[in-house]
């Protein structure tokens, strides 16, 4: 496909003969830590244009410039599939972005629940994550990580149409079925104390929500996420 | 089913009125972490002879000791599933140790390929991490984390019967199906290298050999273990 080996997003166009300036911290890695110089070959994204070969045209300590040669591959979209996660220790909730976008979701949703320990997030730094994965995970498009937000607003303003599965423990134990049909799709993973009894009644009266069993174990938040991700991709996305 | 919360891995045998001495770190963590005196309940598994509510019957500097009430769960080993991995960076390797603890494999096997950069693994370090994610998780079983071993030795002398599935990036894009039967099986996940040519022609060559396609994008060594174990266990183990 190409001999350039380093992916990078940015945010700015791509097309043909397009000049684009890279970051202080791109320039860095690429000619201080990878010694690449003028001529290199870079691929670039930017969620919207599909992945280009660019030829670095600058490469100083200065800045470093990129000018886009060809595209070689279109933009494709991971499916229309939401995660929400109560965030739980700053390392698992790392994880849990970069392993979302390596199995495919459009959008991240952090939400507080009752039973969530973290008041806060670095939204910042959680997007760079997924910017990270979804530069070495080959995806064209990097998911939103959205800023934290109270799970009773998300569910208010809940979309007509979009499913939603939610990891219930006290379904250990049943089958680990998907069950509904492709399209518009979130899941909704609770935190370490599982969701309040008020939630769970919440969510049980809503409609087009499905609870998901993970097995007969007791999972981690983290894990999860990952299982019921790649559940659903096997059932309905592009794992198909 | 029990006031108890803490649960810990014992190595003695179990059953009614048995004493059993506790580790100085399990000391430590019960009696100056978590301040538990004399006629508390604890919960214990050794792997063989289920679950037990204990009470503590000394609670000291000089060490804890837990005497047998009864046995509140009976053993369940978790499917016949080996998981073999090519370890990676020591966080991710621990995770997924971690992780196959906790979606259900029976041992976890370390193996040298071509491509794979650890010489060394920390057996016993991994083995305590199977440990921890044993407790946490409610199983009564803790796999055997087994020394590296090269992949050849390991294939050499498969098993008649065993069902082995391979990751193979070369199948990105076909449908994640799992196939194949309940029964034995094992799960192999090479480094993030990928698997070298004469590895793969081996694995092809190989009886019982299925290889198994994890989606469209360039999936991390540890996430593909846990999407492989998670699509197996929906399938043929103890989720279905």
């Amino acid at each position: 496909m190409s001999d350039a080996k380093i992916r990078l997003y940015v945010d700015q166009p791509l097309g043909e003969g397009q000049a684009v300036r890279l970051s202080p911290d791109q320039t860095h890695y690429l000619v201080g830590v990878m010694r690449l110089a003028v001529g290199a070959p870079v691929l670039l994204f930017n969620g919207r244009d599909g992945e280009w070969r660019a030829l670095l045209a600058e490469a100083g300590k200065r800045g470093a410039v990129a000018v886009c040669e060809a595209v070689i591959r279109p933009l494709v979209l991971p499916p229309d599939l939401w995660l929400a996660f109560a965030p739980i220790k700053k390392a698992r909730t790392d994880f849990i972005v970069e392993k979302a976008v390596e199995l495919g979701v459009r959008r991240i949703l952090p939400v507080q629940t009752r039973h969530t320990n973290s008041e806060r997030i670095r939204q910042d730094r959680l997007q760079a994550h997924a910017v990270e994965a979804a530069e070495q995970c080959g995806a064209t498009m990097v998911p939103e990580v959205a800023e934290l937000q109270p799970l009773e607003r998300l569910l208010a303003a809940w979309p007509a149409g979009r499913q939603l599965y939610w990891c219930d423990e006290a379904a250990a134990g049943q089958p680990a079925m998907i069950g509904g049909t492709p399209g518009p799709a979130a899941i909704l993973i609770g935190p370490e104390g599982g969701f309040a009894e008020a939630e769970m009644k919440r969510l049980r009266g809503m409609a087009g929500v499905r609870s998901l069993s993970l097995g007969p174990r007791i999972l981690r938040a983290d894990t999860a996420a990952v299982a019921a991700v790649t559940l659903w991709q096997a059932a309905h996305g592009d794992w198909r």
